[in-house]
């Protein structure tokens, strides 16, 4: 009976796994290929996808169902896929669907005015829509907390990284904050000492950058059979594991962006074509949080491809494609070029030393939005304080302040810290990854990715959800999230000092 | 009440209509992009969103909805947007689910031998299985006959062309029959009076019949803001009416095939485009029928784009674009090349004159076979005497007799009349257009289809499925149809007279 109860679970949730891989398909093509004129048709159609799937998710058969699918004699996998079940079930009853629908207004809305206060540096402009999306954001935190038992800032990260606790990453993050200054300040001394890099000369043509990135797309594991690479306005991985796609954009004045951008992606399709084949479609089979999926794409692009064993591996291929810059492309100037440290205002465009400092930020702002503690009216002030004391950095214009970034404005609390859990975790794998297989640099070197990705399939990409990202962690790497490792890289690679 | 169980329906509708549109979309990334692996997870997105609609369609509240719904104060569009859910209804419950099943299976099981034994020309390897296919066509049919209170074979042709009837449809195919022969005759010893055109030199560059092709779908009236033009290996128009989706190949040794196919695709998208945009998503905005849909694309290929007046404005056009075949491109000559009269195996390479008997040699034949007065044993024989009786050509090998047609294989029966019903209404249809606005055919000569499209907006598109398609033929050329145009169209064309 029970037994039978999570056999018709799995036929459900398989029901709503296909409706949201045809929604990922159709998120695809809206950004990939499709015609402006389609957005309302396609915006229709996403809508109706996801009341269906929704719907499906808050029957009170699924609720019926979940309770009669108690203590069955399911296996391990099977018993995660029902946890996760019930994840996604408290997560979406959690909100009425009247609620809901106001939230979704309220973040439209927002987001709307936000695209021109932006440019304005108009916080003003902004600040009521936000204070409705925050108001809305946080009704719904505490509703979401009471049901998970978790605090209301934790339940809204639960929904991106699962399992995300405040009391492990407060004291990671307030380490970094008292790491960075004097670090800071030794790496930018050691960097100005060795002179500028050489700059190559371009322009480097779109088409040749995409056969480039196609070609070390393949180099790391990329399956083409399995996937394609397009352009967008706006850099991402989607599609479905079995049909991954991922985009970017290119710009023919620089030749690394479109490049790592592309390597970025590759680290996160190959995460997803990696979950496991069996459960695909079930919520056991999907990928674990967003800490984890950044930590593939940070392993892929911070920890293997800006490495110096990879530059050496680059630097034939990038001099044959694009003549006449063997100065600049030479791999210890193309590691320089990789790995500059330049303290900024722009998350997006931050380095790997600086980006925790910007998240750290945010993640101590979102709280203390959350929490009350702090206000929209002290929100930019306190925005360019945080900024003065983590990076030293005088923000002049809340256009480089707090309007930045379009999470807040469409709603997103919880996410930000994701971002940086993913450097850290990226760090201790991929550590981890050579203690196990010490010939992993060496092979990078040679542009052999198989090696790392064998291990990466095993200790991360086939466990999918079956368990939490702590468990994947601690399982490949003989302890939880260590932050130690993420600063001894950075000192390796910054200062040449381990 | 009874208009509030329509205002639900309407909504139950959007619904399914949402999940339709989401499948074509599938459907056209599957053929034009996808990379091959992606057809395991694509099958199953296509079955599941399939399944969904299905049981909101047949669902016990639907047939309620249905019949609460009955002898409302509804507008005309809103009554005839219930006729067409009944119908839908109606169809989709007249078959189990097990047996739609075990037809699916079956199909799948005979198209797969068809495919190696088309080429092989072995009728007797894949007959068991189009036995077991016929079989259920068969029981499917009387089914839907019962329901529908039509006779079998029209219950089948119902399904692709609502309102097609064997006792308007049969005489007008046996005149056809009884016209073509000698008529064929007089257009062979006229083409050959005039000796052979002269062939331009190839090749003809993928990439430019690409833009020419967007160029003239520009002309024809396509708008790039509400579709695409792509590759697939079997040209197809897909996606929405708000988003089409159209297909051609390329072959470089030949410049007119990819861009009559581009045009013809051109013709199927105005239709689309052209529905009414009020009905989005609900059965009465949706296309007629695929005889009234095989109108409009043979429309503007065959009467507007093979037109000497058409041809008048290609040639200096392709002149430009493929330079040094100014003899080839002359208007008379091209319009010779775009005309050439060739009695032939194949259905797919048939020109307009012959085309006619590939379809009612089908259409004789598959009735003979759903009325059980034709043995598949005796098939392949039937099928060679019908070519020699209507074209006079001996078949000496089934690959290129009654295997070459995937349709039976995969389990449609019903379809093959929609072809020439469509051209026939096409040549009506001009007719009345070129009556309405004669001016028509001068500003085609001038590229201008303008006054064209504007006529086929009001008088076919824009009425979505308002009415049947005998209703809109009637309305907009003030008579059913009548074969007499098409022959005199024919006669017009091929012999130079009236």
């Amino acid at each position: 009976m029970s037994s039978n109860a999570y056999q018709v679970l799995e036929q459900r949730f398989a029901r709503m796994g296909a409706l949201n891989e045809a929604a990922g398909m159709l998120h695809w093509d809206m950004a990939a290929v499709m015609p402006e004129g389609g957005h309302g048709a396609r915006a229709e159609q996403l809508a109706i996808l996801n009341v269906i799937a929704h719907e499906m998710l808050t029957a009170p058969e699924t609720a019926d169902l979940l309770e009669n699918a108690q203590g069955a004699g399911l296996d391990s996998w099977q018993a995660a896929n029902l946890n996760e079940m019930r994840r996604l079930y408290v997560h979406a009853t959690a909100l009425s669907p009247a609620f809901v629908e106001a939230m979704t207004r309220a973040r439209a809305a927002c987001e709307k005015v936000w695209r021109t206060a932006r440019p304005a540096g108009d916080f003003k402009a902004v600040q009521g829509k936000l204070q409705a999306v925050l108001d809305l954001a946080r009704e719904a935190a505490a509703a979401k907390a009471e049901k998970l038992g978790l605090s209301p800032y934790e339940a809204l990260m639960d929904e991106y990284e699962p399992g995300a606790r405040v009391a492990e990453i407060t004291p990671i993050f307030d380490a970094y904050a008292a790491f960075l200054p004097e670090f800071l300040g030794r790496v930018l001394e050691h960097q100005k000492a060795k002179g500028a890099p050489v700059l190559p000369q371009g322009p480097f043509p779109i088409a040749t950058q995409k056969a480039l990135g196609e070609k070390l797309m393949g180099i790391i594991g990329f399956d083409f059979n399995h996937g394609r690479l397009d352009t967008s306005a706006h850099p991402f991985c989607g599609g479905t594991p079995d049909d991954v796609r991922i985009t970017t954009r290119y710009d023919e004045s620089s030749f690394a962006d479109a490049l790592m951008g592309v390597i970025h992606e590759t680290g996160h399709a190959l995460y997803e074509r990696g979950l496991p084949a069996d459960w695909r479609r079930q919520p056991v089979g999907q990928a674990r949080g967003m800490a984890l999926h950044e930590s593939q794409s940070l392993l892929i692009e911070m920890q293997a491809a800006r490495s110096v064993d990879f530059c050496r591996f680059l630097s034939p291929l990038l001099q044959e494609t694009y003549p006449g810059n063997a100065a600049a492309f030479h791999p210890e100037n193309l590691f320089r070029l990789y790995t500059q440290v330049n303290p900024g205002f722009i998350r997006v465009n931050a380095d790997e030393v600086t980006y925790p400092a910007h998240v750290i930020l945010r993640y101590r702002l979102e709280q203390a939005l959350i929490s009350g503690d702090l206000s929209l009216d002290d929100l930019p002030g306190a925005w360019n304080d945080g900024m003065k004391q983590l990076l030293g950095l005088t923000v002049a214009n809340d256009r480089e302040g707090c309007l930045q970034d379009i999470h807040w404005f469409e709603g997103l609390f919880g996410y930000f810290p994701c971002y940086s859990l993913g450097a850290m975790n990226a760090a201790q794998l991929f550590a981890a990854a050579i203690a196990a297989e010490p010939g992993i640099p060496a092979a990078i070197g040679r542009g052999d990715f198989k090696p790392l990705l064998a291990w990466l399939r095993q200790n991360v990409h086939g466990l999918g959800s079956s368990l939490t990202t702590a468990e994947i962690v601690t399982r490949a790497t003989g302890r939880p999230l260590d932050a130690d490792l993420f600063r001894r890289h950075l000192t390796q690679r910054y200062l040449g000092t381990a």
